[in-house]
């Protein structure tokens, strides 16, 4: 690992935090080049909803790459691209009688971001945007002036402007509805509060430390854009493509957004793949007139196409995701209650969830812990302070307890400190066992 | 084709040039479903400078894939982005006496940008950016403040700011060096430019119009730069990747610029892929103040390295470029000379070359019409007024050549008017011939 | 009148709500051309809290000119200037305990709102400034970036940034206590509120519909802002010189802001006059950092020192004014009880007080009213609903008993409509008499 | 001077170079308490063009606040505005075929200076404003934007954006027009300077160094103005009122600017004044768009008035301060062949005239001497490196002989340094003494 230290930026993060060489993953696990397998409950922050290398997909890709299908088209008409969005439109947009137009933007989160708010702001002519208190949407920089977070915010080294931020349910406590505050000042000629073109939300927000607002909430939030004539987009990156449960995360709440951001597990496959969904009247653009190198990645098309097919033909595999949603929330619920001296508590929806420890500290020697037991679990929140889980959605229902088990350990662990001996467990048999090595860095951190 | 037409954004710009579904491709011919073959002199706009789906790299890349190496690997140390880093090191950065860290972005040029932006902000303190007239550095509201181009500077829909705008090599006539310029209003405290944290330029603007600055221009931009204590930031993903006939494009000014961006052909294959180089004393990051979750996109890793290995281990291939590069320049200037009645100029330096047809409407009947005969090439420019060669580096000569032949004969045909009769030339044998169908387009447009 | 018409800009406002052309005034009473007299509960929207040309300063100003004292001394030193600052120091501050450095800036308020800002970026080099919903700064674009009006901020036609709204007190109801939000906001590193330099307040917003904060609320602001480091700015701009019952509105609160804006009626005569108050540790200016050329308009520092040493020298005529101010809040609670039919309220502290009629329709109907029975008021807040008491804080009590008896006639007529005789009362003897062409114009209307 | 020293802001910076406490003031004299007399080359920084306390407007001045005229009239009609707007539209508009439109602003030059560009901004709809190198237009946040000082920039604390920088007449050597690269950036899609909403320049930049631009050059202006569609702006608060030989000073080259800011002199007695001029069709304003407590100083209508009717109402004046402006001229060319030994240069128009000394330092030093020897004069320019020549336009020859006589004296004196004896010479006689104090001063430092 030499090479790194050379010549790689400091700015790496998650090497730091899971300090080996992989070289080789498939479906909820990743191997380092000792061969120690890791239950990977980060799954490429949220990209990785079908797993590592999923057979039901690599074949397809293969396939592509082996008949020299375009790996690199713009934004040219390709077949692989003509199919995915029959896919996305059949299993997809029909289904859900949403009436959406497809933009292929760059490949990335932020990029789809940036495309969505430009289309709302080019559409109400309006230049500010609403965005929420922890809310993450990405480090360009137009993707960074609605973001919460401080740390990054001050990466930019400039003025960020054009946003306005607004309380996410629950973040003045729970008697004030936050959309009551916001239909305020957009109904105040005098707030202070341009007339936004948009407000943008995550109904998870992943970043901010697995923040879920409510059902109602979020039908309030539709409402009040409605009655302002303002653009409600939804951030539904890191929520989207299954992981709370159903395709899109605001589908139990039955509201219809002017436009959707997608990407992460967009392409199944972990491979760049982002998208903006807008409501026809808002495709005003001209040709060419937002667009980016690697918008047309089609390798990703057919793996995306293929999960679509997969995935989603029909409610199986979303009963599934809500399933486990259930099995996470009880076996959390019931860590928070035994561990958690009352400080501790749930939050998120689906297979969403994380475990608020308020302290960061505390977050990070459990999921340091925990890594050393086998288990990769990131933290999020402007602390670091939840644990969060973002496992594959496809992960088996034992190796999803496995998972749960060892972070309870950690938890365990970590809560009793140095006065209690952890009980030894072996959590993973068969192909998966943490070498000696990654036991000797334990016992010496 | 419908599917297009239903639900994808009225945004897609090149589909409209090239109105073919198109499914295959190989080195410098992409292939539309009727088996019509075209020759590629768009190259994915620069990203595919080795060709479509070169077989030197495609079994690098699908033995990767079938051993399921890590796909999305965030940052995390892997196998594959090691061995591309020492295979950077070595092929490149060693060789060049270029002392620099990697910096892994999101996987699009308009994040290198972005990031680089922001390390030159970070590093000096200052927020002021200079960058050049007619100058394309991405979509992204960090990178299109630094944009020349008003069409898409229009698309934000917000103000941006932290720019500012300097003329470039030759743009107020051959008798002023804008250097000068640069100088004087960075030495005159009241000129209004407040200092700037970085100046940053493409050596060849390639959105611009293929304007290609002097050497010496670069070399006193270099100079002034230091003079001021301003960083200098060569924007290399268009004109770096070997095609202007090394490595980086600025290599034969012997300049050492602060920050790099690299991007479009640096994977090689075409996949997403884009880095930040920049001095060590630059790097001065914290973990993570800068992510995105692509930038471990190893498929690209692996078909990097490929393209390192196989084309610059030594100055063989560089050589190779130069001398095609020269062909080019020759054949231009000859075409120029026939055909553009004193108006038309060509420009660029190496594989980077544009005929600059004054009217973007003629430049499009030019491009139009080698369409028909079988040849994707494309404008660029403020009025879309310059016919832009950027075929693969790797092209064959014969193919080359049929390419300047098929653009020549547009040229005639489009100059000669109506009372010309073209003659008639089969350019392509063997498995290329366009279709019925296309003709037929052809004779109705 | 007709050169107005021709060629005074449409900007004019009170003009059109008074078409009369005026001509004289002396103290609380403004005589148009025909002789008519008007009692002035506008007061020079604030400015006039001595009333007009007031004769304990009258003669100094008269003296101060024919003997060719300095008139424009930009920032010299003048006797003139000296002896303000000396009387400033030994009524004002010495005796409240205030630590300031005086700071002259342009003679207007906003220019010493933006002074105001300035001095707070530049101490702490943080670049937001927290504003208050509803709150009024100025009209140059860094004062006009922190004020709330939509009106106004459109006026500007460029981006305002580096501000942040809050909710004032009262906003969010009765029972959110707003400066917990704050506190929240700025203890939250993903809040999306970047750390202010400061927060700036009016502790009752005059243009905002005249909306007093609460003692306890002000309090409270202040303990938020020192327990994150954050600066206190008072605009104490209209509130201030008297007008709530203490010279600085924040008297009450018993809270010492670390920068206080004063201006309006700090001349005494109504000449243009503004400064800046800051603690000794803020005064980091470099000579001549921040100027302006009228900021020696040395006849207003005359008329300034009579006011101080008129009126401040003790206690006497804050506790008129005190008195007075309990005498308005009585008589207006009343009349909003007897003809508000439960939706009107009143609100305000000493003598800036405020009927708000809930539709800015019936305010203005009120006010129209009683300018026709010979009183000069004004409506604020953001749908002008709010008829705004700003009568000079010398006003003899028979005339400020006049003045509400008029607002009460017209109140009643205007909430009776149509269907309801209003009762003739002749309100003014003496030298005051509505002509009747006034009346006719009324009839007219 | 004790309470100065006490408690008033560092910010001050005249007081710093004439430290004398001033107290009385007549025509092109200034007092100090010592009974000093100070010839005034400085002039109220130019609001002082017809000297101090001039007689002519003194008495209107008396009577006017002796008979109780409306002193703070807000934007009501006034007698006073009204027979000010007569006569300026009599004296000054009509005369020269100027169509113009007058709006009241807050009474700085500032304030006219934003309200200027807010009419640009709401009537074009754009928001760019191009400005030039070396242009001062004010200290508040929209003013300051296209200022080009970088020590005033650099107290905002904030981004300053929505302004571009050109090279002003001159900047770039003589052989370059710059209105050739405005118009060509204007023609440029691709330029990277979004279409402005107006350009604003200064005829003669004060504060820049006293740069007048040639009239060749501001009619070419222009026209590069109106062939784009970009509103003209000339900003006359210091090169207005007469300061070059005309009302205004662009007359000569014979243009009409769409919007003019007037403000300084335009009193006639130093009393803060300002407004826009602009062509009817700007005048877009909504009442109460924009506006300011102080925008209705009345005593100021009353003296601009007096200087109207006095000096204006034929061109007798305008001729005399041409005769003088030629005076000044060759006096200074000789000075400067004298002793400027090749590196001085003079540069103006009219009255309004500077010595460039290349060297801050040496400015300084010739100022501080010609203090010591009763002359004030300042110096302007990017490095305070221009002795800058502001006397008032009304002084008398003799005055300025001698004014001029004691600079020259300076000048030798610093310019012949330590080995040169300068000779001794009474400047002034009659009234007119240096005290010892003042030598006692100048020895010393």
């Amino acid at each position: 690992m030499k090479i790194f230290d050379e010549i790689e930026s400091e700015v790496r993060s998650y090497a730091r935090s899971f300090p080996r060489m992989f070289n080789r993953a498939k479906d909820e696990f990743i191997y380092d080049e000792e061969g120690n397998a890791y239950l990977d409950f980060l799954a490429g922050a949220g990209s990785l909803n079908y797993g590592h290398n999923n057979d039901l997909f690599k074949e397809k890709l293969l396939e592509y790459i082996n008949n020299d299908g375009i790996t690199q088209g713009l934004d040219l008409h390709t077949r692989a691209k003509g199919e995915f969005l029959e896919s996305f439109n059949n299993n997809i947009l029909k289904p859900r009688d949403l009436d959406y137009i497809v933009m292929f933007t760059g490949p990335t989160g932020t990029n789809a971001v940036e495309a969505a708010l430009k289309t709302a702001r080019k559409y109400t002519g309006r230049e500010n945007i609403v965005s929420f208190t922890n809310g993450w949407h990405g480090q360009t920089l137009g993707s960074l002036a609605i973001t919460g977070n401080g740390h990054h915010r001050g990466g930019a080294g400039v003025s960020l402007s054009g946003a306005t931020r607004m309380p996410y349910d629950g973040y003045m406590g729970d008697d004030v509805d936050t959309t009551n505050y916001l239909d305020k000042v957009l109904s105040d000629s005098s707030s202070g509060v341009d007339k936004p073109a948009a407000v943008i939300v995550e109904t998870v927000q992943g970043e901010g430390g697995i923040n879920a607002c409510s059902t109602t909430w979020l039908k309030s939030l539709s409402e009040v854009c409605k009655k302002h004539d303002v653009l409600l987009i939804i951030d539904d990156i890191q929520a989207g493509c299954g992981r709370t449960g159903t395709f899109f995360s605001f589908e139990e709440a039955g509201i219809y957004p002017d436009i959707v951001t997608v990407s992460k597990s967009l392409s199944g496959y972990g491979l760049p793949f982002a998208i903006v969904l807008m409501k026809p009247e808002l495709d005003q653009w001209k040709p060419g007139e937002h667009n980016g190198t690697f918008r047309g990645n089609n390798p990703a098309f057919i793996t995306a196409k293929a999960a679509l097919d997969n995935y989603w033909k029909d409610d199986k595999f979303a009963k599934e995701v809500q399933a486990k949603g259930e099995y996470i929330a009880n076996r959390v619920d019931k860590i928070v209650e035994l561990y958690g001296e009352g400080n501790f508590n749930s939050h998120g929806r689906g297979m969403f969830r994380g475990i608020n420890c308020v302290s960061g500290e505390i977050a990070g020697k459990i999921t340091h812990n925990a890594f050393q037991k086998g288990l990769i679990i990131e933290t999020s929140g402007a602390d670091d302070h939840v644990v969060k889980f973002l496992c594959p959605l496809t992960i088996t229902q034992e190796n999803l307890e496995k998972g749960i088990d060892i972070l309870e350990q950690s938890i365990k662990e970590v809560c009793a400190k140095a006065d209690n001996i952890p009980e030894e467990k072996d959590y993973f048999e068969g192909d998966y066992s943490v070498s000696e090595e990654v036991e000797k860095m334990s016992r010496q951190s």
